[in-house]
């Protein structure tokens, strides 16, 4: 992309951040050019790593005066291209907000977005404290990436996603007007929620600069099994079963066989026995601070676990064990894909609905010649549906797999379900979006987007259909 | 309020209703022309009941055409006025909306929002699922306007406001359309997250006709416990310590020594003895599944009890007992209304620094002449304060009142707190909003309303200044 004033630009550019923080080599350019979806890489013109809330203000003055595209990005894990710089312009690395302030007294902390989610997890946790949102990528997200794309995560089960932590958000404005969204209060009835709708709209309404996060009492103790399922739908099955019985578990994990074999061949360090008829695994948690109501629930869950055709359940029994199971858990993302060309879709649904929509994507895909990989996170109905490519012909990939992908993404909504559950539309499901929203629905959402950037420099091309 | 052509405009409506859903008497015009704020009464021209989604889309493109105003109307128990017809215009009562559908699969309802709050309780709980949020009001209040002024109450302290409960809607927008905000699912990464935009919104921004709601499994157990503080700081300071150490009551609520004193003598069949030096009260409940660990939670606060000064705790033996101190407590509101001409805000500040709040409002009192008592959910920072009349002049309530509320809300702010936790800004607050946003700010939030609402015709004259 080229932008003829661009000398011009980078001038005003280096006066506000300082040259150090400004590039324009291609390495860099390149680097920050890509996420984790897929294998697209979509160049900035330039990167910039402002420093203050200020900086980042002026630069939005900046490029609103030049009509230059913005791209924040954070830690540049996402799967749905949201920090893709599809049209170039200025990539905007957050990555210099990486404070910290944890308030104990009000249990809250304030954070800067470029905090890699394990980290501040880590420092809280220190403090007796409690950040429940748990990406699988936590080890290299970024708190600001969370919040842009409502991460989830693990524990969203029990403890909710992102959204449910943000109390208050330091925002710059596409037009460079700063503003503190809301107030650091666990209740708020105080005008329009600019909050929660700050949240998970993906970098496309404002740059996040600081974040008032709530946080919760930590908890001493969990007991993790894993169960082995003869039949795929029985463990989906299952996921609502357990809730109906009145447990809450703050885990509740769904593997197809492919997930779990694919995933042990690639990381290292960790091996289990598995039966050969096992079609699918549940991960099921339960925390809290009294072990021996732990091991009452835990048992509660497997009585419901009997009325299905079950393989031996597998208790964890150390820490490294337990630790063995999430690593393969959170690593099976990866695993699918370093294994093919792959598609990764983020179906959710109310979480009955599952079996029927695990069932009826592997029917999609026999329609259209493609197999499919299902894992994900099934106590809340979301499940991660990776397309591979395996032994498709490009011709087959290109038509066919686009087909198949708009069908499982109506049977979604037929069953109430919609397109993202954790991922974010960004730049691979924007052109899926009618088949959540009338036409109507996603102009009102596309005004709103007006509003906050009349100049449609903000994060571009994301989230709202081509044709729209 | 008188519109030239209304006499055209009724029989339109009453083309779409029938002629028994509509009401120009005196009589139901006042009835709906009050909520419970103060002793405002602002009439609409004409009472309207709709039965279906339909019908009151109908009316929207009907008032929409004619330009006259529609303030949607639901229990009447509002604090704020958001229910008062200022402008006259069509009182659309939501009173024919009183369907529940439970999906105990999903742990879902699907809500009509005249439902009563405690009908909806009751009817949960009788398949074993609990709906969390607990007005004080919920003998009368409704679901639909739970969610237009996102209520909260003595529970949302472990388990969140109504907004943490609402994964959907279907909402009439004031041009006519319907739309479903989101999706039925408990994680959404799909779009603007309209749903939670419309929570809180104070029937300015849609008219909502379904609730999709998440449900609990619902506890068996929990202990309730009266502690009186012979200094009323001392009980604000208790409530950080209790989270500090590490307890998550299910409510925490913060009575002064006179809301209970009036509530006695407002209720009847209730009595406790209460020492002469206590200056204020905790009513402090854990709940869950295994009564032991209740009881320990319950050891642990009366540990961290101790090092305040504290009178002798009273612990709720029998249900009659817990019924007496919840009546009570949801009596408070009444007990002190009822008592003098008052004026009620809805602080909220992060709960650390309830004491500061707490001090300042009697301070400010001194210095503008009026008292005060102070009650409300501390758990969440959440202080209610019923500035009474008592025996001021009118003219000292006209004008000194007027100024302390402005300096209570300047210090709600400056200790990062904001206006309403739960009652909403509505008609009576709405002068007070720029001290919580900038004049961007709140253009900002008026822009949306001017997208969503073209003409301004839903509910007008509410949250956004008059001089804004």
């Amino acid at each position: 992309m080229f932008y003829s004033n661009m000398n011009i630009i980078l001038k005003h550019i280096e006066a506000i951040t300082g040259k150090n923080f400004v590039f324009t080599d291609e390495e860099t350019r390149r680097q920050y050019g890509h996420d984790e979806t897929e294998d697209y890489n979509f160049p900035p013109t330039v990167v910039v790593k402002p420093g203050t809330t200020e900086e980042v203000s002026a630069i939005m003055k900046l490029a609103n005066q030049y009509n230059i595209p913005v791209v924040p990005i954070g830690g540049r894990t996402g799967l749905s291209g949201g920090a893709l710089s599809i049209h170039g312009g200025i990539g905007l690395s957050m990555e210099r907000f990486t404070k910290i302030e944890i308030d104990e007294r009000n249990l809250q902390a304030i954070v800067e977005p470029a905090v890699v989610t394990q980290v501040f997890q880590e420092v809280v946790l220190e403090k007796g404290l409690f950040y429940p949102p748990d990406p699988s990528s936590r080890g290299s997200c970024t708190i600001g990436g969370n919040v842009a794309e409502n991460a989830g995560g693990a524990r969203a089960v029990k403890y909710g996603v992102t959204k449910d932590y943000v109390l208050n958000l330091e925002v710059v404005l596409p037009t460079g007007e700063v503003i503190w969204a809301g107030a650091n209060t666990l209740k708020n009835a105080t005008g329009y929620n600019l909050t929660q709708l700050m949240v998970g709209s993906e970098g496309t309404l404002g740059i996040i600069t600081k974040i008032v996060m709530k946080l919760l009492p930590k908890n001493n103790h969990n007991v993790l099994m894993l169960v082995p399922f003869f039949k795929a739908e029985q463990a989906c099955e299952a996921v609502a079963a357990i809730f109906r019985a009145g447990i809450v578990p703050s885990a509740l994990e769904f593997m197809e066989r492919d997930a779990i074999d694919w995933t042990l061949r690639y990381i290292d360090g960790v091996s289990m026995p598995i039966g050969d008829a096992v079609q699918a695994h549940l991960l099921i948690e339960v925390d809290g601070n009294y072990l021996d109501v732990l091991f009452s629930e835990a048992e509660k869950i497997t009585e419901v676990l009997e009325s299905f055709d079950i393989d031996e359940i597998l208790f964890a029994d150390t820490e490294d064990q337990k630790n063995a199971l999430w690593k393969m858990r959170r690593a099976v993302g990866e695993a699918v894909k370093s294994n093919s060309v792959y598609k990764e879709e983020d179906t959710v649904v109310p979480r009955y609905e599952l079996p029927a929509l695990l069932k009826g994507i592997k029917e999609i895909g026999n329609k259209y010649g493609f197999s499919s990989v299902c894992y994900g996170h099934a106590g809340d109905g979301n499940l991660h549906v990776n397309i591979v490519k395996g032994n498709m012909t490009d011709e087959q990939w290109q038509t066919e797999v686009p087909k198949g992908i708009r069908e499982i993404f109506e049977l979604t909504v037929s069953l109430k379900g919609t397109l993202s559950g954790e991922h974010g539309i960004g730049f691979v499901q924007k052109n899926f979006m009618d088949i959540a929203f009338s036409n109507q629905h996603l102009q009102l959402m596309k005004n709103i987007k007006h509003l906050f950037d009349p100049n449609n420099i903000l994060n571009p091309g994301k989230i709202f259909p081509d044709n729209l």
